[in-house]
């Protein structure tokens, strides 16, 4: 048995501040160490007491807007918040049945999903290191349950290659793993690496090959036992005199490189993306409601702000009422925190300096469109044993992502039929009215699943460039642009600070919005402490 | 929109067998033309009804037993079941705060775990693919959650390399992918591949390369965005004008081969291991407490089997009651399925022919040694972020499992602190007292998680060779071994069939018990069928 610790030291070190000062101590030695500093977040926000009763107008109730509901309110302002619609969460939003939604251009849905089922139309998953998203979970008891991002018994498809025939992600990635792994090998071998490899790395090199490609003990990528266990079998080991295993064969490589299907299933591991990754149980919109039962009361809905003023003393903000009608209204307050979307804010007469206002009026959205699709069984784990996860396709819908969550239970479910944020096809689909949308997804969808027109129920779909509220997905920077006007855009001018994914690096993200609003609220706190 | 479906005539032609005769039907055909094939799993047994009531005595309430006391008391059998346990389940086993065990030698553990809180000894997880597993969890209404197998933010451990320093999954991954890449890509634009592959397949080779492996516009690995996306950032892109990101470093290549640590990333890629694989909530004995539902009744525990006999007219078991004592009893019966391990029933009277004598006595058990450890709080999810997933080392204890359920919850959580069934540390723990195996398994996890010394409150531990019932953890057939004793151990023997995970090509899982059983019993039933 090994108690020899080599190089504990530092850890020993920090069990022992540990142990004297108990854990948050521990966690920033740990910090300032090199653990877990990769992120921004801090860990909750502790704004010093406002000196004096200030006053913050936000504008809308999304996650940035609420976040800073949240933290300005615990400092001790004076807080309201204005939102355009009916509800608050703005991205952060779940469709359910008898959920109605009328998009621009007319054309009106009401969704007639089961009980219990629903689709996200904006974001739909949380990755581990959106540390603010978790922790704000964990402290409003929002649930959250495991996201299947990757699934290896999922589908790869590409209907110009095999015949259009779907290949499962397994055989794809151990075929193409196999074949580099051969491949790498074959070169390594044959000395063609010599300068680039020393002796010593080349024997590791070699039999890590081996390992991770399946390889046989000439470094051949072909049809063993080894090989099937990574592809799945033709027919899989199983008990007592059943019939006896049969290997399954590789796909060619040729025809594996000519489908271009080894570039769908890397998504994966891209941090985004990576395992773990969770989904509030019962919808995304349960962060909504989690901010909602602490701020709430702070928002005012069915306000459509026109006009956004400022002079050295306060701010002033100019609405309607879309409910009620009647004459514009005003809010004033000492401070502003704006986190209507650019896409929007572009059209409302802002009192911002012409920096601030280029930036806004520069910022293009993403498009996107998705479709949600109810069925009247999980055929998907029924027939094919796929458990939620992704397949993809070349097809306009992109991807079809089956539920993670209810496995294995009876009735209909709803899978995610289509989300494309590629701008020609997004652009295309948001388009189409919401009936043609659905049907060419069911159709798409057909290509990977046979059962789909026979078990189809209904769709409920948002094009987000239809959107009223928004026009558009996510705000959609490209270096050049950030460059120009990033900063330009998170400034405070004078009593007024803009907030939410479009003042971030992670753009479309909910970590994206809340982080933007703390760092905004910080710093608007501490303009209005050092304001007297 | 694309409308076209170009090969989908096969498709629709199923989609109007199922319109036509319902799901079963389609199924059936979907298997004869090649979906669903793989597995010799066929849904349900369908015995016909027995033609007279014959009867039969089960030896052991495993999966194994119990799924044979289930089918054939269906198709109208008599049945009986005894088990030496108290308990039925076998190896499908959960341990809880108050469960005792003893092992040989003498050594008594009482768990002390917090409510809710579970170690399974045995099986822990369940593959997509265990067809007959999952169908009898649905069956049984067993709810099964997602079990988080891969974790990219776990760690990956060579204690002789970086100085002892944990490495993460997803750095190591990277960075491993990446070198394969740089290298693959730089051999086959230096033309040394140019006899496999050919022009046309190069092109895309290097597109799938760059993007697989995240490398620069000429194909190299090093420091950037794209690269720092896929092993993390050294400070992760956040809000407004929070810190600018900063991209991490991969590790030096040399420095990765020698540590040998991309050899421990791989387990996902299995068949056995690869998502979608799920756990039964509140503990595996979920599974066995399914089966007792239904069969339990039919179960008599504390039996100890000393003599199994048979002539052409039945079979004769002699047993002991453990708890009650008294003389030599006697069960009679037409035929009989013998689930006893093989380790054990080598040691028991039984009269079968010589050749399944010799294969009973022939197979040997593998080692294999767990070790549950609770601690105050989940400090993996608190400090470090990891949610569930495995943890690997070179040391001992091979592996830290996180667990995979209740996540972001408060108060005393337990992981799997080892295991290891790699022969040589198997045995080497098993050897240990248990108190010895539980301060090993802390000792060595502190080389992974400071924390460990701070947090741990107790631990329990199984070492396989010292499961009284069993003196090993499951069949360790080789190829030779099987070669000469596989089918003799599974052919019945006049009225005697084994079953169990030793007579299946899925040893150590349950899904090879529960398809032996089935395989058994139809052979059996088919026999018994067949005799006047």
């Amino acid at each position: 048995m090994s108690t020899s610790i080599p190089t504990l030291s530092r850890r020993h070190w920090l069990s022992m501040i540990g142990k004297a000062a108990g854990g948050g101590v521990m966690y920033q030695a740990m910090s300032s160490l090199g653990y877990a500093q990769e992120s921004n977040y801090r860990g909750p926000l502790e704004l010093s007491k406002a000196k004096r009763g200030g006053s913050v107008v936000i504008l809308g109730a999304g996650l940035a807007g609420m976040t800073a509901a949240y933290e300005l309110r615990a400092a001790g302002y004076r807080v309201q918040v204005l939102e355009f619609q009916e509800r608050s969460g703005g991205r952060c939003w779940t469709v359910r049945g008898g959920d109605s939604f009328t998009e621009l251009g007319g054309a009106k849905q009401t969704c007639s999903f089961a009980k219990g089922n629903y689709i996200n139309p904006g974001p739909w998953r949380v990755p581990y290191h959106h540390y603010a998203v978790l922790d704000y979970c964990k402290k409003f008891g929002v649930r959250l349950e495991p996201f299947m991002q990757v699934n290896y018994n999922a589908l790869v498809h590409n209907s110009k290659a095999f015949g259009g025939k779907p290949q499962k992600f397994r055989e794809v990635q151990a075929d193409a793993y196999g074949y580099v792994a051969e491949l790498l090998a074959k070169a390594t071998n044959q000395g063609a690496l010599d300068q680039a490899v020393t002796t010593e790395d080349k024997e590791k090199l070699l039999e890590s090959l081996r390992g991770w490609g399946a390889l046989d003990k000439d470094f051949r990528y072909v049809a063993s036992h080894s090989v099937s266990n990574h592809r799945g079998f033709q027919i899989e080991p199983a008990g007592g005199l059943m019939p006896v295993a049969q290997y399954s064969t590789p796909i060619e490589m040729s025809s594996l490189l000519q489908s271009g299907l080894w570039n769908k299933i890397n998504d994966g591991h891209l941090m985004e993306f990576q395992t773990a990754i969770f989904e509030p149980v019962g919808g995304m919109d349960a962060i909504a409601k989690g901010f909602e039962k602490e701020v709430g009361s702070l928002v005012r809905h069915n306000c459509k702000v026109t006009r956004i003023e400022q002079n050295d003393k306060g701010v002033t903000v100019t609405f309607s009422d879309t409910r009620k009608g009647g004459a514009a209204q005003q809010v004033k307050a000492d401070w502003c925190v704006c986190t209507i979307p650019a896409s929007i804010l572009a059209q409302i007469d802002i009192q911002v300096g012409d920096a601030m206002k280029q930036a806004i009026q520069s910022l293009p959205y993403g498009a996107s469109f998705k479709v949600g699709l109810e069925f009247k069984r999980r055929f998907w784990e029924e027939d094919e044993r796929i458990y939620g996860g992704i397949s993809y396709t070349d097809l306009p819908i992109g991807q079809i992502s089956y539920p993670s969550t209810n496995f294995f239970s009876k009735g209909p479910a709803v899978l995610l039929g289509g989300y494309q944020y590629e701008n020609a096809h997004a652009y295309a689909y948001t388009a189409m009215s919401p009936a043609q949308r659905i049907q060419a997804a069911v159709e798409q969808g057909a290509q990977l699943h046979a059962q789909y027109p026979k078990e189809f129920l209904s769709g409920f779909t948002v094009g987000w460039h239809r959107v009223p509220w928004i026009n558009g997905c996510f705000g959609l920077w490209t270096d050049a642009l950030r460059e120009q006007h990033y900063r330009n855009l998170c400034e405070i001018d004078g009593r007024i600070v803009l907030a939410g994914e479009h003042c971030s690096y992670i753009p479309a993200w909910q970590e994206g919005a809340i982080l933007s609003s703390l760092d905004a609220v910080k710093r608007l706190h501490d303009k209005a402490q050092a304001t007297a």
